[in-house]
């Protein structure tokens, strides 16, 4: 089956050393049909000490507007506690067309519902984090070709074998229009100090950076025999924690601007056996640096290589993530929520009024 | 010498009639370089009666900015009467670096400037439309290879000959997204009642929707000699001012948003032999079910066909356009401007508050 492919002649060098062959196979994602843009939209509630009849609240209400015409062809729920030990109930939801996600805004009453959170003071917080991107600003990669999480769930998206993989500076490789873009950081990787805020009451809007580096990645272990289901809790699970708050602890070298670690729950909010990261970087240039250099994330993929060498295709943990370098007017927002929600702290944030 | 071309495979049909041959030489816009992102920004402040002292300051101040590290390629200077009887001094901008424009955002001292327009309350409204689009959301026309204005003045732009032209469709399948999307109206073409807002005091933000189409269409005729000249002003340019008439007068159906009438001018304040018509519309399908099928357009059409038909490469009067598809996300934004300025009454607005 044909597959759509994007490839621009190259203006900036790739990172792939020459004659390059990766250890281990790995796999990315492609579709069927032409898709110019990307969309994959996070909504949040957070509060302290949620009850599960609250989350399942929550989860219900978004998956009732999701349902409307022209919602997201898959979705998934979460949940994640926060740096702030606030507890956050999360529904990711993916389009791959905008013009069908807009249509969605336009008449599901999601809009409308979210906004009346201001005024509604309920004693939660609610944000809204869509990310919209071209599709030369994407890339993905999966440890395996047969399990389906996040876009690759869509319609018509094919997991395909690839070869960009196993070298530093392979993600931005696989970024079609890093052939032709540096991706820098027009801050030049500088973070602000964090906004001095007590309170984030009513409803903000906050821009997410041009060129912030947005990536969801996950891990799955469902049905691992008791060997490698050891290997991943004792040993690649905790590594990755350490690397999770390497990151979040060194904001001004890392450029994290927000990063939540996700637990993907069932419809009865029991928990699966299945976590991913959402993380907003300020730069990929920054998301790379850790990458290649620090020992808490060479530790994770030292690890990661060794067991996909060891059990090969007989491997029963997935890793795998979706990476997305945003434009210029990509915006979050967040109503009553604390003030280090998201990237509120960080990033250029207005408070507005509802609708006049 | 090469330049960039983007094509996808087509998955929705061209409109470009079998076998078609266009009548008069057409030509557009390329880059030696690729520019995966486009930019160009208007700048306005408006009052009644604006004498030249208060356009001049404005000017200036703008393109004190403008100068600053970062700043755009080119530049133009221009006014326009709107249709509240307020007079609108206005700079557009190009920028073919989204990265160089962010950074330009960041550093220049526009953007504080901008927000503290709020509270000056110096009489005046100031507005700030800036236009961010994937390089396969825009298309150009110009009528002569030789004349360079709007985009066709930044760095590495090289003007090509072109065969798209001459049928209703055209513009269309000049935009290389349109052979894979089609670009339709998430509103379905449905305007809103426009706002009825007595006042629109303090800073708004307004979002452009969705497959808006955003049309800098253009006129040139300085040099032109006694004959064309004649013809240009008392045959040509009244059936144009007919024709922009009949699109703000009927919004309902061709979804025209906001129109601006503009005049270039010189350094000095002297108006130039340019103008262009810078206006935003719902969708393409309406701006083309005009062009295609009213008198007021094909007025306009069929003289210039037959003028330049008439004096082949000695036409003196030049005829270009730029036009944009843009996606969801480019805002719009507002200071003390009254209720009717640009896309205003027309598109979902908020009032922020300044950034706290």
């Amino acid at each position: 089956m044909g597959v759509f492919e994007l490839q621009y002649d190259r203006v900036v060098p790739a990172r792939r050393p020459e004659g390059h062959q990766p250890a281990a196979p790995r796999y990315s994602l492609r579709w069927s049909q032409p898709h110019l843009s990307l969309v994959s939209v996070y909504f949040g509630m957070q509060s302290k000490q949620m009850g599960r009849e609250a989350e399942s609240e929550f989860f219900a209400r978004i998956r009732g507007f999701l349902a409307a015409a022209d919602g997201p062809q898959v979705h998934e729920l979460m949940r994640s506690c926060d740096e702030a030990a606030y507890d956050n109930a999360i529904v990711v939801a993916y389009w791959t067309d905008p013009t069908v996600y807009s249509r969605w805004l336009l008449a599901s009453g999601f809009r409308e519902w979210f906004e009346s959170r201001a005024a509604a003071a309920d004693g939660a917080g609610y944000w809204f984090e869509p990310v919209l991107v071209p599709y030369d600003r994407h890339e993905t990669i999966y440890s395996a070709p047969s399990y389906r999480i996040g876009f690759a769930r869509t319609e018509d998206a094919v997991i395909v074998p690839i070869t960009t993989n196993g070298f530093f500076g392979a993600a931005r490789d696989r970024l079609p229009l890093s052939a032709v873009d540096a991706l820098e950081s027009p801050a030049r990787g500088v973070m602000v100090a964090p906004a001095a805020r007590s309170s984030c009451g009513g409803h903000w809007m906050a821009a997410v950076p041009h060129n912030a580096t947005i990536l969801r990645s996950g891990q799955f272990w469902e049905g691992a025999g008791q060997e490698q289901l050891e290997d991943y809790l004792e040993q690649l699970q905790p590594k990755l924690m350490r690397g999770m708050q390497h990151l979040v602890a060194n904001r001004g070298e890392t450029g994290c601007l927000s990063l939540r670690i996700m637990t993907n729950v069932n419809e009865d909010g029991s928990p699966r056996a299945e976590t991913s990261v959402y993380a907003t970087f300020l730069s990929l240039d920054q998301l790379e640096r850790w990458a290649a250099s620090h020992e808490t994330h060479l530790d994770i993929y030292r690890h990661a290589i060794a067991m996909n060498r060891q059990h090969k295709e007989k491997r029963e943990v997935v890793t795998w993530h979706e990476l997305f370098v945003v434009q210029l007017g990509n915006v979050f927002e967040y109503i009553n929520c604390h003030p280090a929600t998201g990237i509120l702290p960080y990033v250029r944030a207005m408070r507005v009024e509802l609708p006049l």
